[in-house]
Parts: C-alpha cells; sequence; structure tokens
C-alpha cells in the first residue's frame, strides 16, 4: 500500500497511472500537480487526482512515491527542483521513452535515503490530456525498469510492485539497451510518418484529389504522427545518438528501394517485398 | 442484371467482387479463372465462382462482363490474349491499382462492338487469395472509375452499376491524376513501410531484444508491409514515374528531418511534429 503518491505531469499516462493505482487500492492519496492548469483542474474534477498541489514542493512533501510523467528533456530538472523537499525514504520514478541521459542525470541528483527508479510503460494513445487517461491503459502492457548498478533494490521492487498493480508485465534492461531497442522499434517509426505526412501534404497542394483519397490506409499508418509534438520533440532531442543511427540506417534501405524502384529492377522489388512480408509475418507471430 | 461474369484472377478482390455481385443478385453466372489451381479450387468449392474455366479462352467466351483481378503488369497481356475470344457487346473492366499505362494499353486492343473501362476499387486487406475474398469488402468504399474521351458511356454505367451493386460510392477521375493521387496516399506509404521493416530487422541482428518488443505500435504501421510481394513490384514498376516523385519528395522531407535531429534544433523539431499532427488531423476529419 502506498500511503501518498504525487503525480507529476497528470496527462495520458500520468492519469492513467493515478487511475490504474486507485482502482487497483493500492494508494491511498494521489497528489496531481501539472504546469497545464486547466488540465490539472480537468485532474480533479474527473477524480484521477485526490487533490492539486500548488508547486512542486508541496506536491512531494508528503509523498512516498513519485511519478514524474513529463516530456523526457523535463524529467531531470523536475527532480532537481523537488529533492530538498523529498521525505526520507521516498522513491522517485519517471516513465520517459527514452532512458540513458535521464537516468544518469536523475540519479546523480537523488539524496541519501531515497532513490530513483527508470521505468518507461509500453503503453499510449494518441490522445493527450488527463481528460484522456484510463485505468486500463496499462493492462497487459510491458513496463520496462531500467535499474542500474547503483540503484536501491527495494525501490526496484516497490516501483514493480506498482506497475504490476496497474496490470503491467515488468521486465528491467539496461539503459543503452532500451534507447537502442525503442529508437528502431518506435522512434524510428514516429520520424517516418511525420515524414511522410509533410511529403504528401506538399503534394497535396499541387493536386487536391490526395486529401480526398487519404483517409483510408493512410489513416492508420499516420496515426502515430498525431502523438504530442513535445513529447516527440524531447525524444528525438533526447534520443539523438541511437535515433541517428537508426534515421541513417532507414534512409540506406529507402534508397536502395528508390533506386531500384527507378532502374525498374521487377525481380529485387519482388525479392524485397518478400522479405518484407516474412520480417513482418515473423514479428507479428511473437 | 448480368447474364455471366468473367473473373480473371479469383484473389481477395477479383474473388470478393464476384461474392458481392452474387449476393446483390445481380449476376446469374459467375466463371472463374487463376493461374494457380489450388487458389481456383478454393474458389468453386467456397461457392466464389460457378464454375472453373480451363482456359482464358473458354473464360470469356460466354461472358457479359469480364473483371480482370491480376497485378497490374499482368492486366494489358490478359486483355491481348482474350479480345479473339471476346462476345460482340462485352464489357471489361479491371481492378489494377495504377491506371495510365494499362488503360491505353488495353483501350489500344479492344475490338469494335467491346468495351474496356478502367477501375480501381479502394478497398483491400494484408490478406490474398479466395479464401480471404469475403462480400461486403467493398461496401461504402469508394471505387475509382477512369473513362477516356474514347471510352462507351453505356460500358462505364454498367461497370458503375456493377460497383454499385457491391455496395461502392463510384467516382470518375482521369487516368493521370488518378495515378499520381495514389502514388501519394497509397504507393508511397508501401514503400516507407518496406523500407522500414527492413531497417528495424537490420537492426534487430545486432539487439535481438528489438523484435520482442516490436509488436506493438510497429505492428499497426507495418501492417501494409505483408501485402502481396508481386501486387506490389508490378505497381512499383507500372507507377514508376508518378512514384518516383513521390518517393524524391519523401527523401528531401526525411533528410531535413534527420538533419535537425542531428543538429538537436528543438524549436524547428517541435513545429514540424506539430504540422503533422495538424495535417494528419485535418486528413482524418474530411
Amino acid at each position: 500500500m502506498i500511503e501518498t503518491l504525487a503525480v507529476i505531469g497528470v496527462g495520458l499516462i500520468g492519469g492513467s497511472f493515478a487511475r490504474a493505482l486507485k482502482q487497483a487500492g493500492v494508494v491511498r492519496r494521489v497528489i496531481g500537480i501539472d504546469h497545464d492548469q486547466a488540465n490539472l483542474a480537468d485532474a480533479v474534477r474527473l477524480g484521477v487526482v485526490d487533490e492539486a498541489a500548488t508547486s512542486l514542493a508541496d506536491a512531494v512533501a508528503r509523498a512516498d512515491l513519485i511519478f514524474i510523467a513529463v516530456p523526457v528533456r523535463a524529467i531531470a530538472p523536475v527532480v532537481a527542483t523537488v529533492v530538498p523537499y523529498l521525505k526520507p525514504g521516498c522513491v522517485v520514478t519517471d516513465g520517459g521513452s527514452v532512458k540513458e541521459e535521464v537516468v544518469k542525470a536523475c540519479e546523480s541528483l537523488m539524496p541519501p535515503g531515497t532513490a530513483f527508479v527508470g521505468g518507461h510503460p509500453i503503453a499510449g494513445t494518441e490522445h493527450s490530456g488527463a481528460a484522456a487517461s484510463f485505468a486500463e491503459l496499462f493492462q497487459r502492457r510491458r513496463c520496462i525498469l531500467t535499474p542500474t548498478k547503483a540503484t536501491d533494490q527495494a525501490a526496484v521492487k516497490i516501483v514493480q510492485a506498482a506497475w504490476e498493480a496497474a496490470g503491467s508485465r515488468v521486465e528491467c534492461m539496461d539503459c543503452r539497451t532500451h534507447d537502442r531497442v525503442f529508437a528502431a522499434v518506435s522512434h524510428l517509426p514516429h520520424m517516418v510518418a511525420y515524414a511522410l505526412v509533410h511529403a504528401v501534404d506538399r503534394s497535396a497542394e499541387e493536386e487536391e484529389n490526395i486529401l480526398a483519397f487519404s483517409a483510408g490506409g493512410f489513416r492508420d499508418f499516420t496515426r502515430i504522427a498525431s502523438s504530442d509534438p513535445v513529447m516527440w520533440r524531447d525524444i528525438a532531442l533526447m534520443n539523438r545518438t541511437a535515433l541517428l543511427d537508426l534515421l541513417d540506417r532507414y534512409t540506406a534501405e529507402f534508397t536502395t528501394l528508390r533506386d531500384r524502384v527507378a532502374a525498374g529492377d521487377g525481380r529485387w522489388l519482388e525479392e524485397y517485398f518478400t522479405t518484407s512480408k516474412r520480417l513482418r509475418d515473423s514479428i507479428i507471430q511473437r
């Protein structure tokens, strides 16, 4: 049982975490804070949190567990702001999609007797804000924790138990592996979708029928291009090294494909598309 | 009422067209032919067609309407093969995703007293074959017809009525516009997805966790990378001009994005992602 949970950033992820733990009956009181006052008012009105804090200091002073669910570049600055007010024994965790830089910075900030545990719930929708949050978001979804050699094991267990109460399957992974994996399976696909929407829009300026016919396959394909821009700006900046490696791999693949289309190389294209189908099908069956 | 319909290529599209017209009660008899004998046997066994023809000549000799649903590069060769056997007054149409080259070639092959009408139903799944076909595939989906100045108007009306009986909303468009529109909203996204699957797979050779975590967002995003390789090889070859234009626009967008990630340009990235979200949302609301 968590006596007091503080959620910093009561959006889709922070709000859903609060709702899930309340629904599971493992938290007695949830304090929320958000830089967007209208969103925080929504969170109180909808019962996502029990009370709205007036400052970061106020939010964390009574908290036993603190969940930071803000864009990844803001996580370490939030930790830096709250450390003077932390209760002894307090555990701080986050929900950021990039881990190496975040965990390194946060771990170094924590005072003795407190602990930081990096986390990343693999869940989300293309919607944002407390009003979009729901208790079932993490059900049967994975949550990755990225403890380091320095991380207190009791703190890891507390965070793991919270995510399990929210319905998640918890796995541990080192920070660098995490960042490479998600550069490939999530960050690259987002960049690909963002560029695709822009390229199609440029073409639509010349050919209005393009917009009329883009709703079908294009809709699902570009769903992720509607994700929160600030969150994705931060991910692109914070996971730059791993992401650039993937962006360049992708460019190499795409350029090769483009050149084979230009050359009219049907044999190569058929083989390339056949391999894609096999790879994709094998990924999905796992 | 269509006395006899011949379906050449009884796959997802051809099979679903046959099923839809039978279900609507607007066709008396359906003859099917397919180069894959096992697939054709499935089509007969499942009642998709009433009989299996033994040759293209046999398939078309009694037909009033002929629907060609084979990969786009095979459409004109099929028409060239069947023209000696066509009944007077027969109408031939197709379901190809590329129109300009196909329509030009087919139109020039048709004997007097017969007509070719280019068509493209905007429907599909990632599955292939007669067994994947279903009568509702075209319900409330658009079907584009691409008549030219030379196309017989009575023939256009017959094809339009058939698609409407299958549940589609029919629109006419000139061939070149069609090919530019679908290069943007369908062919480019497929190429993007094919390259993405390959890039992620290359990375997975070095980091096995990538496969374990690729099922989530990656699954929906790359669904189209499981589409039929031969069909997509032909589309890439037949719509090469329009597609290359889009591939190059996309490369320009992606390269700019990559360079802004490399430069750590947060302001630019946030604006780019914000615009993507607005564009995508406006596309979806249409």
